[in-house]
Parts: C-alpha cells; structure tokens; sequence
C-alpha cells in the first residue's frame, strides 16, 4: 500500500492511509513569511508544531468542539479526518496587531472590546485578501448558513483558547482558524493551531511566543515554540 | 448675518444659513483622484455634480428614501438638513470593478448574482480602508442596529437607482453612500450621488460615464458628465 501525496503545503504535507476518509498530516521543518516569499528552516519546528496542535485539538474536543483532528501517531504526524476545506482564513482578533492595526491606524496592543472575528480569502495568487461576508457569498466559498457557523464555532474556539492560554500565563492575541466539510456537510474545524497561526504574548513581559519572533527577525523560533509546548504540558 | 464656512471637502464646501438645521452645500470644479494626491479643475463641474445629485435625491425622495437634502438653490448651490455624518463609505456594487476586481482576482465587468455591500472607514490619513461589520462596531462608527439600517438603505437606494439608470441606458456598476444621523438619531441618506460617486457605463458601448474618466485619462470629465445629466433630465 502506497501513500500517496496528496498536497503540499508551506507547514505541512498531507498523505492517504489505509483508512477510508482518513488522512496522515506530516508537518514539516520550514518557517515561511510574506505568504512564502521567505523561508526558512528549523530543526524541531514540525515536531512542535505537531505536539502543540494535537494536544490543543484534544483539548478542544474535550471543550465540545468539533475538528478534523483522529490522533498523533508520531513525533511529527497525526490522522485526521479527510473534509473539503473551505477557503476562507477565519480569524478571531482579541487585541489589535499585525495588519489590523495599520488598517485602523490603532497601536499594537490596544485590546478589544468584543472579539473581532474576519474573514481572508484562501487564494496565494491574490496574497489571501481580506473579504467580508458578501464577498464569501459571491465567492461561494461558503453559504450564510455556513458563515453564521464559522463565526460562532469561532468564537467559541476562541472563549476555550483564551481560558487555556490564560492558565499559561499567556495573552491570546489573535489566531486563525481553517474549517472544512465532512462528507455529510458538517463543518469541522481543521487544519493546525500553534504559534505558526496564534500571536501569543507573555503575560507579565509581553514577549512574543509565536511566529513574529521569525516574521520580525527577534528572536529563536524554536526556543520560544519550545516554551509554549512546555506551558501547554503543564495545562492540558 | 455672516455664512460661516464649516468644513471644506475635497469637491464641497459646507456653510451655515440662517435656518437652524439647515446648511448650504456649494459644489467645487475640482476633480481629485489617489485619496487627493491628484487633483485638477473642470469648468462645470461643481454645476453638474449640483443638478445631477440635486436630480437625484429628488427622485430618491419621491421613491420614499429618507435623505438630508432640501432644495437646490443655485447652479452650484443646495440646502440640506444638518447631519452628523457617520464615518463611513457604504459601497453597493451589481458588476465588479475597480479595487475589488484586484482584491478578488476576478475580471471588471463580471456581473455579481446579488449585489455586494461594503463599508469603508472614512480617515484620509488611513486611505479610507475596507473594513468589516465588526471593525465598524470595534470603531464606534455605528451601532449594530445602524449597521442592519445603512445595509438596507443602500440595497433600496440601489433597486432605485438602477431602475432610474436603466431608462438611461446606463447600467449601475457601483456606487458609494453617505450617511448622517440628524438631532433625533433617525439616519439619513446625505453627501452627493453623482458621476464622482457612481460607476456608469453605457448599456450599448460599455463607455465609461463616470469619474474613471478622470481616474484612468481615458476620455473628457466634462463632456461625460453633460451627457449623464441630458440622460437624466430626460427620465426624472
């Protein structure tokens, strides 16, 4: 038995099993910003990302929420559920950064009131443009049943994040979600959630944890991914 | 009794009047383009952008759409209630042009199934960005019950104004609103609706009849906005 490749990603490499509908996700060593044009590799970095994601999937699971995510099977792999991923980068901000804050001419750090959830047309070609509702409906990236789904599912990601970060001493600043549909329609939520997606601050130093360190040039990408996992075993 | 000049725009200039609540707007010549890093005069065009907006309201009213103007007073000259203008752009396209065939990747003059809704933050000194439903209730721009009513209007004012635009041969690309709060907080419709605001296109030739004359150098603003108005005073 073979397994094929199925798709290549900048973070990870997706493969058939045996296993009708089910999937092997190996992550890969490569850190990439300015929607690939740079690239870089490091040592441990699919192992991390692999560890953080499947043990905060199981978490989330736990928390009642619905995901791709069967089980890590390896240091840098894990089975997930075969869905058809919708393109759309759902994004839920907490406190104001990165490209919210130039949009809205708002300092880095102002914290929000309500969560702020946006919505990014998975499209490389067109550097994943930001998009609003009306735009998903034209694009039939998704139905407005389906966004008042990813919206909600979302935010819910979001409350069980924030009370799982917290206990880390760790401030959820903004993450990314990617959601897809099962055979039967139903949205799970997919793809990862590590320091690749998340921006995360230290609570007491505001240190960044998270892929800005790389974006940003401040920093060991894999000392600090190697910090969060450290906090998440201590947690979950 | 001095006509205080009270905000100068980049194609009005705003004055009091003796009428408690009532301000007179004088159209401009000038034509600007870039967020007003271009800018040239057109005899003229103060004059149609009066009439036609003028034109235009008049029928808007008639069609039940609740807006700040009063009256025309001179060739270039209007009385309109005083508002407080909500700060922000509400664009209504039926065929996709300009910024959002570059955001989407999808040809200008690719027709949309249901007209598409945006809201931009009106701030020169950001480029009046595209934002979202939830920027605009993190911004305190309007509440979410306003948000549900600017929505409304615009898509009336659209029906409206594509039917009125049809008998004019010209299709109704897109357009961008303005709207203001008066001292009770009923919203109403306010600024201008003119070529500078609109996209027209001749139904037969596809010619531009709009400010993209300008923006692009592709033809004589002044000329164009002459035929808009003949079009217009032959069908309201």
């Amino acid at each position: 038995m073979v397994a094929n490749l199925l798709y290549e990603g900048k973070a990870k490499r997706l493969f058939s099993t045996e296993q009708d509908g089910v999937l092997r996700v190996a992550y890969k060593d490569d850190a990439t910003a300015l929607n690939g044009e740079r690239k870089e590799s490091f040592a441990s970095k699919g192992r991390l990302n692999n560890e953080i994601t499947s043990r905060i999937f199981t978490y989330l699971n736990d928390a009642g929420i619905k995901s791709h995510f069967v089980e890590q099977i390896s240091d840098t792999e894990q089975l997930v559920r075969s869905v058809e991923i919708i393109p759309l980068e759902v994004v839920v901000r907490n406190v104001i950064a990165g490209s919210l804050a130039k949009r809205l001419g708002v300092p880095e750090g102002t914290p929000t009131k309500q969560p702020i959830v946006e919505f990014y047309y998975k499209e490389d070609a067109l550097n994943d443009p930001f998009i609003n509702d009306a735009h998903v409906l034209y694009l039939e990236a998704a139905t407005e049943d389906e966004i008042a789904i990813l919206k909600a599912s979302a935010l819910a990601v979001n409350d069980a994040l924030k009370e799982m970060f917290a206990k880390m001493n760790i401030t959820l600043i903004d993450f990314k979600l990617e959601f897809g549909r099962d055979k039967d329609g139903n949205i799970l939520l997919a793809d990862e959630i590590s320091p690749d997606t998340c921006r995360l601050w230290d609570r007491d130093t505001n240190a960044k944890l998270d892929k800005d360190v790389f974006r940003r040039n401040i920093g060991n990408l894999t000392a600090v991914y190697e910090e969060v996992l450290k906090r998440l075993k201590e947690v979950v």
